[in-house]
């Protein structure tokens, strides 16, 4: 539970690592938390729950794979939302921002299932304490 | 499920009624609500939920009152999120501003129990699909 408003400037500018979410907020058994994107993600899919995102800062893509193998791309900028749906492989990328994400607690970075090597710089993690 | 991204700036251009969330993304069984807020909400209470709020724009303040009837306002700006705790009384007001809200779809903006009349202002409203 919140005692205090968490601000989400403040609470990006309390980091640097990016794919490194920090938890902002906990509601339910759900997390809030913001993160900074650059480079590319991992292929990945989350079998039991949708995930929300929300560009706060530049832009963010989400590369989609459907049941069928066929690949394409939602490019989102400042103030766009999406839901990728459970069970729907995704990779994310950007070329520099930062995103909201609404997911349940527990959910890994990483997914249940992720295609081939986690890259360095793709933290796998059920999000971190702001400090 | 969002076959499209939203955006918020357009969503909350989309219409001007006050206390009258629409919803622009759900994600498993939670609703993802924009809304633009001014002048006083109502006491009322969530008795099975939490709610988190996220400034967009403005001021936005939240009356709490505790079990014993002690009433403080948290006063939040833009960026500010704060989560209301479950059978926690509260009354949102505002000089102008937009919101973002997090919640489980079906919780209805007055809450389970509310506390007087409901202003012609405040929507009681389990929200709005986008037009």
């Amino acid at each position: 539970m919140n005692a205090k408003p968490v601000n989400l400037t403040e609470a990006l500018q309390s980091f640097t690592e990016v794919y490194s979410p920090r938890i902002v907020a906990r509601m339910n058994d759900y997390d809030v938390r913001v993160a900074h994107a650059r480079g590319e993600h991992v292929w990945h899919t989350h079998a039991d729950t949708d995930e929300f995102f929300l560009v706060l800062d530049g832009r963010f893509d989400i590369a989609l794979r459907d049941a069928d193998g066929h690949e394409h791309t939602v490019v989102l900028y400042q103030g766009d939302t999406y839901v990728v749906p459970r069970g729907t492989e995704h990779k994310p990328s950007s070329p520099g921002g930062s995103i909201l994400m609404f997911e349940p607690t527990g959910t890994l970075t990483t997914g249940d299932h992720h295609e081939g090597r986690i890259p360095a710089h793709v933290d796998s993690t059920t999000g971190h304490e702001l400090s």
